[in-house]
């Protein structure tokens, strides 16, 4: 894979199958239920899986905060690849500051096991350092955690 | 269609069937012979008709000037529509400042003619303040009748 200087990426192998991870990421219900690290969540996950299709969450903190996170997703392989970013609305309508492109890969790894590598992909140095600083490791990984667990109950 | 602020628009009904103006807007070698108001000119155009595929030219002007531009592929419905942006390199690499999304669209009009609706999206009030003072206008608006000429000589 081509690495970017301003890129940010975990690179997991989940003991979970890839069909099961990709339903995971792909139907909003169950996104809803790992997309965070608790006991931070999701609601109101829209998922429209075609180029240009919105990707749109909401998040909740403990305190009451509330982020909505509106985006597109930008390609579609299935069970194989998901990539999105927050630099359009539907439409393809340039939105605010384009802070980055999520992209998520999923391969066999035997043993009902996947090779799991999601990139965050940013348009400058700075925003890279931000999401970094945010707890991009920790809360990444603590979602990936989630996921797997969840594919795993499936 | 969704108008946002920061969007130029070309609206024309061109003297020639939709199914050429797709081919000159498609083709590389076809795209080389009008893309730029003359005198500029275009080569080296890639087009990879696919989401996050390569969309490149190479612009040169009459005392030697040479602008490459570096962009992708985001969506394409074949004959009817066809948007790309300059904000990543194949690989969704975000790129440089990005700086606009380019979307054209064609629909029959009637008697061989076609309603071609040429926008150009940006980021920013500045970016659309400068491609304005750049000249857009005149420019998509001569490239369109390069376009129309072409298309009604295939």
């Amino acid at each position: 894979m081509t690495t970017t200087p301003n890129e940010l990426v975990l690179d997991r192998i989940l003991n979970a199958p890839r069909a099961a991870l990709w339903r995971c990421w792909t139907e909003p219900k169950l996104l809803e239920q790992w997309f965070c690290p608790k006991p931070w969540y999701v609601t109101d996950a829209v998922l429209d899986l075609r180029p240009g299709g919105a990707f749109s969450t909401v998040m909740h903190g403990p305190e009451g905060e509330e982020f909505p996170n509106n985006g597109v997703v930008l390609e579609v392989v299935p069970g194989e690849k998901l990539v999105t970013t927050d630099a359009f609305l539907p439409g393809w309508i340039p939105s605010g500051r384009p802070f980055m492109v999520a992209q998520v890969t999923f391969e066999d790894a035997g043993d009902g096991k996947t090779h799991y590598v999601a990139k965050a992909m940013h348009w400058t140095a700075e925003a890279k350092a931000e999401h970094e600083a945010m707890g991009f490791h920790d809360g990444w990984g603590a979602a990936a955690d989630q996921l797997e667990a969840l594919a795993k109950s499936l």
